[in-house]
């Protein structure tokens, strides 16, 4: 008899956890796992701000995925997903095309611009590797060109952040950190430089605590960060950013805008065909998508309804790497008998970085906390998952210890 | 009686030596000396390639002038010269007018790209910590944006050096070893990039000895760098240069074009009214222009013609450093009596660099060197200077000691 074929599609937090999970689980006379994934590297999206604001390396940040699959347990394939056929169980790939019994899709997210004029093609996000860096190097870029030039160009030094979010926050944290240094690299007094944030909500990280909120704008304010709430975007071009605001128009000349307002699920899910809401795959409660019983769906591209408020769970790597427990075990389950599990989320708390001296979160019985506390508390988190991951090799490796400075 | 006013023009090796040497041999009732420097630093033009290529930190080829020089003996202008009228004794700086009884100028040289269209828009040079740094940041810049867009750009791998003088050769070297960690850093195969020196002479390093040119090329086209001898520039625009060789025209896309093929004195010098032979001042043998007893010339603005072969000596570090103690000696006899000195330049040797861990030089009596002994004497020159300038503190700080590597 043929070993049932499984694939997964994503070395995210959510496939790649499935697929540790999954080589450990299944010996290889049960089951084929293949892994796809564009890069030869598993990356942490949640330190990818850090890379970008050029305060931490990004080879601190990815991961070669052979440093933690066992390549004679699991197929690795380094290609991109061009489209996934469920009818008939394949999936097309750029050099290659693959059949599956069983498929997990964890191709996560994309950014979303909305429509908004020019934000797609003059605007950065953060969302790889290669988009990280490119930011940081952008920045560096025009910090190097200003003295070269006769006329000085205060667009150069001007840096605008598009969302006052989870993202939005934690970067312009690193930003507010990282631009003094940059001050000194490229001798530029540091008074000249503006990082601007816009938000479309009255305030930043909506949803948060007021007091934490209150907290985080001081911290980042004290280290010069301004924030133009109840702000909309109206059209970004190379060299400026206009926003909305009381009705009146604004432009910000600026060579540096960094969108980190939106991001969707990958839009190959929906291009594929699968039932969606809102681009992603509202999956039954044991991770499987609607119409088909073979596809299992996790992380950003899964939609999970939170009954308590009727909004979905925001895509966060503390779910995907939670789900990724239901998964591989489902995954198991199909393939070699046994109960399948339903996922249940549980939040453990959210921590957002400031920089990487100052944090803010929630934890556990919603207690808050901020500052140094915070902080550890993140890197508690960050070098949790890297034990998962990959042991204590890969948190010695790749952990962040300096807790105290 | 009112003490002479002594006034230095420009912070390179011969104002700077000059000063240092003043401070030390007048006393503050015989004379008041004014340095007068755009930047608050000097630096160590001949190590500007390597922070043009990205393998030493500027802040290792800049030195604080007040780390050198004593505030309470020099009264140091960090201002930029328009002009210089020698026949009322004034020096026009941006913000204000100097007057002189003595005048040192040692402005140093500018770029010189006779007339080849685009070249000065378009051309990086390597002048100064900004524009060293820039090249730096550019090439980051590109090989950053290589991976970032669907339709992979070569030119932003392509790296032209106009010229293969000694500033050229020795850039080569260093771009030939910084390359391949770029490549790292930016997930780049490294057979990708490519490095094309353009030489307008049938040979690199013309006048060299012909043994030391061969292992020079051996050594850069092991590390990958194209040479294209008898060569001429013909147009640079901001995505290609043309060369033309052998009556035909060849165009190589490139976003980085490094002019290092032609210097000239500082045009402010021809400017002033001063006689000039090449843009350069041909000084007296104790240094003075011919038409001014108070106004001495040092550096790369001073002409000097070598009697042996009827050519001048070339602008070199060396030669500004030996000048300074004649300088030293002459304005210190104009001011407060003594004998003049005649300056007779003493050529100890020559060493050019191939990167950090390669080197080809002639020293006293003509003896070739090559390999590492040759890159232990480069920094054995080096180190000289810094003791000579500032002193065991300044070697400490700044000198070149890893050359065991």
């Amino acid at each position: 008899m043929k070993n049932p074929n499984i694939v997964i599609l994503g070395a995210g937090y959510g496939g790649m956890m499935t697929t540790v999970k999954l080589q450990k689980s299944l010996g290889v006379n049960e089951a084929n796992i293949t892994l796809v994934n564009m890069n030869d590297y598993h990356y942490q999206t949640t330190w990818l701000h850090e890379n970008a604001a050029g305060t931490l390396h990004h080879d601190r940040t990815r991961i070669p995925i052979k440093d933690v699959i066992n390549m004679s347990k699991v197929n690795f394939i380094q290609d991109k997903v061009v489209s996934i056929k469920p009818e008939i169980k394949k999936v097309k790939l750029e050099n290659r095309d693959l059949e599956y019994d069983v498929l997990v899709i964890g191709l996560g997210f994309e950014a979303a611009t909305f429509g908004i004029p020019g934000l797609e093609e003059h605007a950065f996000t953060i969302g790889s590797i290669n988009s990280a860096r490119l930011i940081r190097e952008h920045i560096e870029y025009n910090f190097a060109l200003y003295n070269n030039e006769k006329e000085k160009k205060q667009a150069r030094l001007n840096i605008v952040v598009g969302g006052g979010g989870f993202t939005g926050i934690e970067f312009l944290g690193e930003l507010a950190n990282r631009i003094p240094e940059l001050c000194e690299e490229f001798d530029i007094d540091k008074n000249l430089v503006r990082i601007i944030n816009v938000e479309g909500s009255p305030t930043v990280l909506p949803g948060f605590d007021p007091e934490l909120v209150e907290y985080a704008l001081n911290s980042l304010e004290s280290r010069g960060v301004e924030f133009v709430t109840n702000a909309m975007l109206k059209e970004c071009t190379p060299e400026s950013i206009t926003y909305e605001k009381d009705g009146e128009l604004t432009q910000v000349p600026t060579l540096t805008t960094v969108w980190a307002a939106g991001v969707r699920a990958n839009s190959i899910v929906e291009k594929s065909g699968f039932e969606t809401n809102r681009g992603k795959v509202e999956v039954r409660k044991d991770m499987r998508t609607p119409d088909f019983d073979n596809v299992f769906v996790i992380g950003d591209c899964a939609l999970i309804m939170n009954p308590e408020n009727g909004r979905p769970y925001p895509p966060t790597a503390q779910i995907a790497i939670q789900q990724s427990d239901v998964v591989a075990h489902n995954v198991k389950a199909l393939v070699s008998g046994g109960e399948a599990e339903e996922f249940e989320p549980k939040i453990l708390g959210t921590v957002a970085s400031l920089g990487h001296d100052d944090a803010i979160g929630v934890v556990l019985n919603n207690q808050k906390i901020f500052g140094w506390k915070a902080t550890v508390m993140k890197k508690i988190i960050d070098n949790r998952y890297l034990l998962k991951l990959g042991g204590v090799g890969l948190l010695l490796k790749k952990g962040k210890f300096n807790i105290f400075y």
